[in-house]
């Protein structure tokens, strides 16, 4: 599909879109909101979502969290860029702590709930890039300070987009 | 204006564009193109362009600088992702490094030349996003170690998008 303006006549070009969420820690635990909506419907996820026109990342981080759960947030730093090829998307993920302790599950949402570290839900997790997000913070927790990544995920031959374990995590740079 | 496939019906939602691209050390001294094309011609830019569908942040950035600069690189790290909401885009540059010492101008750009980090044009740059990213590389190599770095680029109020020197650098993080 190449969708063509029908009063103008401009292309509109398909590009890579962006998702922006929030990694939220909160005494040692982590922010997950349950999916009340399809894709993924019943697993867990990050807010996140697509970045809007006239938003930057950091803004439309803390717009979705807002929608999504109810919180209010300050971005304290971006955590990791994650490039999916397959689909056409990239996720921006910002750490970001609470203004207030309060929080609820918004209309995409059926629960919001606080996870210690070591008791996320890697196989009820929503996305492939949910799954890397998580787990490279977990091992960053554990080193002592988490860090800054990019990387690629890609699907290993022959597995479903939707199959969220059967990914590679390529050119992983981290800083 | 709402692009609509005349086929199917589908919106092409507008969504903000990803233009990535590569800060090339070369022996402490920066590769730099002559825009050949409209905007900013005959202005100096980092070998960039937009992400396309299929491709990761870091390939694109590889493409681009293939195409602008005949360059073969390797890409070393991420080194900044600057937003402009005020036009949809958002910049993704990477620190990367020449497998090859040769280059060369591709058919956008009129020159292609290795500048020393104290002699960067900085009043003949194309984009403030290009300031931007150099000005905070300059900083970095002068006080030893590049960082990676998050920003917003807003312009000041009464000024023009086209006013490289007319920006606010909001949200900067750096890691």
């Amino acid at each position: 599909m190449r969708a063509i303006c029908t009063l103008c006549g401009k292309i509109a070009y398909q590009n890579p879109k962006m998702v922006v969420g929030c990694l939220i820690d909160h005494d040692n635990k982590v922010l997950l909101c349950k999916r009340n909506i399809q894709p993924s419907h019943g697993l867990w996820t990050l807010p996140a979502g697509y970045l809007e026109i006239g938003e930057s990342a950091v803004e439309g981080a803390i717009r979705e969290t807002r929608e999504e759960a109810n919180a209010d947030v300050e971005v304290i730093s971006p955590f990791a860029q994650l490039d999916i090829p397959l689909i056409g998307q990239t996720y921006m993920i910002f750490l970001a702590k609470l203004k207030t302790p309060h929080f609820s599950p918004g209309p995409e949402s059926s629960e919001c709930q606080l996870f210690p570290v070591d008791e996320i839900p890697i196989d009820s997790l929503s996305f492939s890039s949910m799954v890397v997000t998580l787990s490279l913070y977990v091992e960053d927790v554990k080193a002592g300070k988490p860090k800054f990544h990019y990387g690629i995920i890609n699907k290993r031959p022959g597995t479903s987009p939707s199959d969220i374990h059967a990914y590679t995590l390529d050119h992983h740079m981290h800083l």
